[in-house]
């Protein structure tokens, strides 16, 4: 047999694509960024198969690249260009929601579900699961876990990570790590779990979850608010929080990125005139039907306008209005892009150092490359703005740009890191990231997770020239 | 020099005890169930100290036990009875708050700062931090990291694990993690934290804490509620929730626990007659001013007396009747042990699971036992129940009755395992559970653990005879 039909021999014929045009999607992330050819795509339909492709990997000497939605941004889903002979391994048939629990607020879904499956099966049980990003509709939930997914809501419910409460693992010699359980407390050893959460699918690949699902939401108000500056930003996220009211989503962005969201956007509406240097989205919520919502939104912000954090502010009057604020911010990534090149980061720093960060990176950035047009735009709350260096208008040698901009990141990153902050906060590290963990990373963290990748793959099977530098 | 010259030598004569007095209160545990004789304290001052220290005793071939408040219930911070040469390395000097950020929500405080010193510098920036149990006057951040610490609190605001933003570890081999950050988003490589929280310092020192704050509680109502069952309490929890009113406390107690607070408690008043099977102690709360909590609760009782779930209801009425549902709590288990002999145990089940493990496990004691008398206290929204078995009334021999009800312990876990749950739910391991590390913990698992173990601490120092069977 050769080494494709011992894996066929598993999963059955049609499930090992070999063809090129069978394999092409698989060979290159959606950015068109990073390409990397594997021998076949293994599509497995159970937990088994599973274990057993991948154990027949490890005899065949073939790697294996665990792929969800593939919509990473840092080509964590794509084999290495000049990497090992490998196998994709797309967890796409493992699709089903195996359980949902209202009582328990709790689901199990296998890695293959596509997230927005996930939210749906919640909502018809009556409850929340509550992350949210824009590749919902397309990521799967074992990427969203090996990638530890962010989001606008990671203020209120945290990472991926935190809204895990089990997880089935296939380790690299096709052991099964069954630990899908529902359980809220257990302090029975080591939590292994959380390096399988974000460790990218190096150490394992993850077949399913428990996840934690939340009182469905039962009110919603949102606003769109100008401010002076990132300062006056931080200091109308404080002054929301602790007026108790739950944030949920809380956005800063820069003029020139709500600029590019009115000259590119197809259907979009600035709630207030482009006037201000900066803008934030609020977004409050309330589990209880009673919570006085508008209230609560209403007297923060005449406190902050009154206290000069806030220069104008537009509440959401309609479900409509609501979900335009929301729409700009979605639909920003893509006309971000047609604005023309740009280089790009996705930093994190303390919630306190956020106007630190922005004006320290503005000057750096302004002195560097005088001709580049800054666009800052992110999730405030959790300190994770993302930086980026446009163009001049009319620049359209993408790859010129992005010769010339080039250290534009590790200057950030630089920043970023002098200031407590991390140099990869959401988007995980992949390919793209491996130069910034050479630089940046903690070199006892790097020795630690070396020697638990030693550890867990000692044959270094699982994702070969991902994650670690 | 002779070995203990050399720690000497680290921290200062005075920090190095040795006299057999000094040592006395580090050799044995709290309620003097774990005894173990180190040849030293050591206490060192600073991170450094501990790096030097723990890299000397390496050296020199001690073992390292670290110890915080000693308030845990596993035995995890005395030095095991027949382990090889070791000394306790206290971090009780290590108790300095770094730094407090109100606008941030952060606060980062050494390993022997007393948890309550810890929420009270939080209440002094009008901030809240959420964790709560018995032991908080006693217990270190340092043991409540190193064990996950759980609590009433742990529905709303997760485990210890949870309220972690940055840790610093020294590691076997005296090198320091300084991962001691505030930045709340991080997808730089492994959770490598999440081995040394709940590692039970068997992986390293921690020896500090970047931990998360959250806005400070401006209005809490609590209810005494009469249950015909577990099953009606679940529903009860159900309903409560998804009402969307903050459900921050629900403890489920048998008749019999709240017989035996009444009868042994000083000072403690009964809000109801105690005529029902089981009792529900329920607390919400709001961050704001304006939420309606007495209503969403009155609303959400009489539900529930509606449809069965509660058969009588109690709503404090002033902050005193409030202090005292939660005083019953509290001092229950010194109640307990007023009331003679018991076997107790720890476990988690899911929380829709709850109903059938009291059930189950009231059947099979009452079957193995009959003369025993079952306790049933717990989180019950965390599906976690303490579970114990006392001796009948008048039973003065506690050891004969700990070796008549030692098969309790295992029965109620095998119970809990084959529900989903857990054999350790928020106590740990330590040396008393490792009996059920051996029989419950799933094998992978197991193998997993110990491939951590010989990848961070090869030789073996750091807490030897704890957690792993």
């Amino acid at each position: 047999m050769s080494p494709l039909d011992m894996l066929a021999d598993v999963v059955g014929p049609r499930n090992v694509l070999q063809d090129a045009s069978d394999i092409a999607p698989y060979a290159v992330d959606w950015r068109g960024t990073w390409r990397g050819q594997p021998l076949a795509v293994a599509r497995p339909g159970t937990t088994a198969e599973v274990a057993e492709v991948v154990q027949r990997c490890g005899a065949l000497g073939l790697a294996i690249v665990p792929a969800g939605g593939r919509t990473g941004l840092c080509g964590g889903a794509v084999a290495p260009e000049n990497g090992p002979p490998s196998v994709v391994l797309s967890l796409e048939r493992l699709n089903r929601i195996r359980h949902v629990d209202a009582r328990d607020f709790s689901i199990v879904a296998e890695a293959g579900c596509v997230v927005q499956a996930v939210q749906q099966a919640a909502a018809e049980a009556g409850r929340l699961f509550p992350i949210q990003w824009g590749a919902q509709g397309t990521a799967q939930i074992g990427g969203m876990l090996s990638t530890n997914a962010g989001g606008i809501r990671t203020l209120r419910w945290g990472n991926a990570r935190e809204l895990v409460l089990g997880l089935e693992v296939v380790l690299p010699d096709g052991r099964v790590l069954d630990d899908l359980r529902r359980v809220r407390k257990d302090n029975s050893g080591y939590a292994l779990r959380h390096l399988f959460i974000g460790g990218e699918g190096t150490l394992g690949v993850i077949t399913a979850a428990a996840l934690r699902l939340v009182p469905a939401l039962k009110r919603v108000e949102s606003a769109f608010v100008a401010v002076p500056s990132p300062d006056a930003a931080l200091s109308l996220f404080s002054r929301v929080m602790a007026s108790g009211a739950e944030l949920i989503g809380f956005e800063l962005c820069a003029r020139f990125c709500m600029e590019m969201a009115a000259r590119h956007g197809v259907g979009l509406r600035m709630p207030l005139p482009l006037e201000a240097p900066w803008y934030v989205m609020v977004e409050i919520a309330a589990a209880h039907e009673s919570v006085p919502l508008r209230a609560m939104l209403e007297e923060a912000l005449a406190e902050a306008l009154e206290g000069g954090e806030a220069l104008d502010a537009v509440i959401a009057e309609s479900e409509a209005q609501r979900a335009m604020i929301w729409k700009i911010r979605e639909d920003y990534p893509d006309c971000s892009r047609r604005e023309g090149p740009a280089v790009g980061t996705d930093t994190a720093v303390p919630v306190s150092a956020v106007p630190d960060f922005v004006n320290t990176a503005e000057r750096e950035l302004k002195a560097r490359w005088p001709e580049g047009r800054m666009a800052a735009i992110g999730h405030a709350g959790d300190g994770n703005i993302h930086l980026s260096l446009h163009a001049p208008e009319g620049w359209t040698d993408r790859a010129a740009w992005v010769e010339r901009a080039a250290e534009m990141e590790p200057l950030v990153n630089a920043i970023a890191v002098s200031l407590g902050g991390s140099f990869s906060a959401e988007h995980g590290i992949g390919q793209s990231k491996r130069h910034a963990m050479a630089t940046h990373k903690n070199p006892v963290a790097l020795e630690l997770m070396r020697a638990v990748k030693q550890a867990i793959d000692p044959e270094g099977w699982m994702n070969p020239g991902k994650m670690l530098p």
